[in-house]
């Protein structure tokens, strides 16, 4: 397994220019969320189909030759949504495997790009194992939501844009389900910034390998489980994480669920749990800055209801 | 009437500076909600208190002396929220004046502060005419909505912060209710970027006094009046239209309703009705962007029910 470096995420970058969005940063000031510490948000829920994914799966898609069967992904929702579009940019056929339990929303999303959606498996761990049947069956391309090389690297992208966009950020937050987010973030700064991995209560993923001090399998649930709930820390950010990923926090549902109607209240932001993780962590005391500590918050998803903002 | 120049724009921006956020700008590539051009988006529904009104409300309670009975605003719902915002912040009392008809989400918001709201009249001019006499009776500093020089100055820091971020736009696409927010861009710009403005059908104030030759009252109505319902364009925009608004396109309402759906579909962004008519007149063809000529939307609140989202 390659591990991607900061130079991946660079020719990442220079690869998938012009096919995502450079998503902007907004600052707010302190005591905002009744957090002391000015924060730089960086409003990646912008991004086509309304997460980050677009990035790794562009960077892959367009490192591999695709076959004329395509491409498959198995997905909590977003990187299924990524892949339709990126299959309908570049003019690949794909199939997208979710699980039975995904929300409404995501299902009613993917239902619209007209192709082939499989709903199978009670978790994500499930789709994956029909996901590599298929491809196995049909010779697709196999993507993986988070734990392969330029996917990884893809993810980083977001990493180096808000480099750009805040030079002097001395932190950056990010939620974790399977570390590609993550991972390719702390990739690209590569201990120049301080990186902590955000993970909701109900699927504590890297926490658990840290305990562990290898990766483990644990069962996952919560009100993030569509977006962090992968079962276990891919291999990829789990080597990261030994030099890069500084610290690990994890913050409870209801946490999740404030951050998220706070970024409603504050700044319009329609947040999906997942990507009001790391917001949670600040606000529920998991994170505290130290004083004049640049913190910046990865704002990585909005593929929610937002008839469930109040 | 002093009609505020490009110098009184960056005296507001200095004087509000740290009051307000910077609103961040996202490009679109071409293709996206239908429109061929590019597209920069102006995201000022991030703003305090859920749209732009809060940069001429400071700008105004800056300038002036604000007495101890505070200040008074009559209002569709925005500035109200807009003058509560900014009454918090700098300490003084604040009354508020808004139709009887103004919307659910809106009104709960207000009440939230804690503040006076008076529910009073049939529209925005009704309530002008309780607030006037409000403001005689206590001795609050009166605010309008968009017709004072420190208002229409401070809505310009729109523009100066759009130039900043995006030198070299060609042209800038904003909703004009009163005026204010499109007569302070264009005072700020001056001629030096094409700047239209952009009705609601159920309130083309500015349309209608371009046919008559001067300003109008006209009746207001349609899906968007909680936001562009002034009966009468601002004596300081009609002024500052002669020289600096290039054009004026009325949008119907369906329109309205379906570039803020797109705005959600596209891209997470719940903008209110009002916020969503610049785009409106690109995707419905009201303006037709030259080969190559780089346009701005300004999208300029987002205080809506979000569950009317799809
Ligand atoms: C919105 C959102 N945030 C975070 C994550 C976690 O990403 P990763 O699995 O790369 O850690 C996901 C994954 O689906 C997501 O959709
Ligand atoms: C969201 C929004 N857009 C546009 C306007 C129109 O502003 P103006 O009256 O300055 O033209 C308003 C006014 O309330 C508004 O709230």
């Amino acid at each position: 397994m390659k591990v991607p470096t900061s130079d991946d995420v660079a020719a990442a970058a220079d690869r998938i220019h012009g096919h995502v969005r450079r998503t902007p940063v907004i600052e707010v000031s302190p005591g905002t969320f009744g957090v002391d510490a000015p924060l730089v948000l960086k409003l990646e829920l912008l991004q086509h189909s309304g997460s980050f994914k677009p990035r790794g799966i562009f960077n892959r898609a367009l490192t591999q030759d695709v076959p004329a069967a395509g491409m498959v992904i198995a997905s909590g929702g977003n990187a299924a949504l990524a892949l339709l579009h990126v299959g309908r940019q570049l003019g690949h056929p794909v199939e997208v495997f979710v699980p039975e339990t995904g929300p409404a929303v995501k299902i009613a999303k993917l239902r619209r790009y007209g192709a082939p959606v499989h709903q199978v498996g009670r978790d994500f761990a499930e789709a994956v194992v029909a996901c590599e049947r298929r491809a196995a069956e049909t010779g697709a391309l196999l993507m993986h939501a988070y734990d392969q090389p330029a996917v990884v690297a893809g993810q980083g992208t977001v990493g180096l844009e808000l480099e750009q966009q805040c030079p002097d950020v001395d932190t950056v937050l990010v939620a974790c389900g399977g570390g590609g987010l993550v991972g390719g973030i702390a990739a690209w700064f590569d201990g120049r910034v301080r990186v902590v991995a955000v993970e909701a209560a109900g699927s504590p993923t890297l926490a658990a390998a840290r305990a562990a001090g290898e990766r483990v399998t644990i069962s996952v649930g919560g009100v993030a489980a569509d977006a962090l709930g992968a079962s276990q820390i891919g291999a990829i950010a789990w080597e990261i994480a030994q030099r890069a990923i500084d610290d690990v926090v994890v913050v409870p549902g209801e946490a999740i669920l404030d951050a998220r109607q706070r970024l409603w209240d504050e700044l319009r932001i329609c947040a999906e749990p997942g990507a009001a993780a790391p917001l949670a962590a600040l606000i529920d005391g998991g994170y505290v800055p130290a004083a004049n500590e640049r913190v910046a918050v990865v704002v990585c998803g909005g593929n929610s209801d937002p008839a469930t903002l109040t």
